[in-house]
């Protein structure tokens, strides 16, 4: 009797060390993290307003914003595929591969920067890179502009989307358009999310140990806010180097947008929402195991080498991460005219 | 008073003549064309599901068919383009450009067989084709097999669409449910269409006379039916042979499908519907003026030569023929798994 008796309390003990750990847990991760909102973020230079949306939705799926008018935006960021290409980097113009792995669209509207060394400084300034790129689309503003005025329901669209604006069939009126649609391209709702919404049954014991692990381990440190990511600058490599394959030594990261010795081997840190949808992974692309992906940035940014069990729930974890997808109705886009500039599939645009 | 009478009296007959020539016509077109219908026909020998139906638009949609992983159905036949991709000829793996230029997968069910030259007695056997044809996706059947049932959300898909099948992921399953999919790409509604149900007021006067051109001048003899077009095979040159820019002497259309000599430089009449969103024309894709078409088929078929008054009233015409375009919500794919095989870019798919 008295040994069942020390039995139950001994329960009892542990279930509340256990729910008070929780608490604990709750608390802390609440300041560290943030849900995706429902709504998409009102854009303060940039309003949205339906006719926008919808022009910055065409011209997404839009390939005659390319040379080759083979090559939208959607060709590298998918909306079926978690906004991203699946690839280990880009393929373009020509079948060239392009240098860095491309990063989702969802949620990108909550980076503090956009591209993998922050060198746009927001969506509308990302779309008009790819655009020029030779080893992406290859087009040039002008004739991007000649082949938008060709087509008479953008003309009607973009006067909509830009009332007053003088010239408003423009490279960045554009990318604007783009920058409102890509705004929308959020995924709420993923069970972390809910879980931070108070809906502690929303993870399993197994993903909830994964968090704990990802917040004590010191993941967190880089991957927080909104997006769990997406918010600075860090060395790929604080603590070691990771293997040339997974960090190539010609591409040094941010240097090559400050010329600062210390942003060498420097990227922002990628968001992780969605990451389980969204492999390869790391700027090269290199990795397809969000498992070895995991390790790596232990060892590499932590110095701590994880076990395959830690690993493992770290992993399980961040499949909560994945949020309900956009639901987009193909857009019809508009009929050539006599007017719109044919593909160019070998000369540049020049 | 009695001038005025006069007049009255020839004024009235003539819009009586006028009125019975154009019920004459009336009669005439309801004999040669028939509306598209507003339901997606029904296939006696794979009957359509929702579910078949969703696997099949996510088949259509999935860049995964491909061994670079980067071409899907949609990338040659855009949704958003009047289902084409406004190339001279497709460009594939390896940014290769094929043979003949894309014809619409709108409406396609309608036709009498797929492709140019007719070589696919349906849907389910075109879809076999790109996704093995080298400059197309270049895959393989076992391939694209070993990638679908890597993807737990297609396994159950095929097993709800497919039941009873003891082996429902195939590649031939693959291409029925992309058939019954497609066979809901349809276009009714077009100004032609409300016209052969009874509304005379729903083509303008210079349509009228484009239509009555379009008839009197033969155009109707290879461009009937639903589709107006894709009923038989015809010569392409019939009267006179055009220029070897428009149709490339190596290719011999369906003698190398038959092997009869008779079969050469013949051609499945493509169907004229939606023809105005769609250019460039021709299996060489190398006209891209609708009016230029129009007299090349004038010379190269009938053996006259349309003024051009007369080619502008027929294209005038040919713009009635672009119906409501389907509206299609793009599918969310199923996450790569560990076992998903990685993009091929440059290897072939062996």
């Amino acid at each position: 009797m008295l040994k069942k008796t020390v039995v139950c309390l001994l329960a009892g003990l542990a279930l509340t060390v256990n729910a008070s750990a929780q608490d604990v847990l709750e608390k802390r991760v609440r300041t560290l993290f943030q849900p995706i909102p429902d709504e998409a973020p009102a854009l303060s230079n940039n309003p949205a307003t339906p006719e926008k949306i919808e022009l910055g939705k065409m011209l997404y799926f839009e390939p005659r914003l390319s040379a080759s008018q083979l090559i939208s935006c959607n060709t590298c960021h998918n909306v079926g595929l978690g906004g991203v290409d699946l690839q280990e980097t880009s393929v373009g113009h020509g079948w060239q591969a392009g240098p860095r792995n491309a990063p989702t669209v969802f949620n990108s509207v909550f980076n503090i920067a956009q591209f993998w060394d922050g060198r746009a400084q927001d969506l509308a300034e990302q779309a008009k890179g790819p655009v020029q790129a030779s080893v992406e689309m290859n087009n040039t503003p002008e004739r991007v502009v000649e082949t938008l005025k060709s087509l008479p329901a953008y003309v009607e669209l973009f006067e909509k989307s830009f009332p007053g604006d003088k010239n408003p069939v423009s490279f960045d009126n554009m990318a604007r358009a783009i920058e409102v649609f890509e705004a929308t391209l959020i995924t709420p709702n993923a069970p972390f999310d809910r879980y931070l919404k108070g809906d502690s049954d929303a993870l399993n014991a197994t993903q909830i140990e994964g968090l704990r692990l990802f917040v004590d381990k010191g993941c967190a440190s880089c991957h927080h806010g909104v997006n769990m990511g997406g918010t600075s600058y860090f060395p790929f490599g604080v603590v070691e180097a990771p293997s040339p394959e997974v960090r190539p030594v010609e591409d040094v990261g941010r240097f090559e947008v400050t010329n600062t010795a210390a942003d060498k081997y420097v990227f922002k840190s990628p968001s992780l929402r969605n990451i389980a949808i969204t492999p390869p992974y790391f700027h090269s692309g290199k990795v397809w195991s969000l498992n070895d992906a995991v390790k790596i940035m232990g060892s590499a940014q932590l110095g701590i080498s994880l076990t395959d069990a830690e690993a493992d729930k770290i992993t399980t974890f961040m499949h909560t991460l994945t949020g309900d997808q956009p639901q987009i109705l193909h857009p019809i886009l508009p009929p050539n005219t006599d007017r719109t500039p044919r593909p160019l599939l070998t000369a540049t645009a020049e």
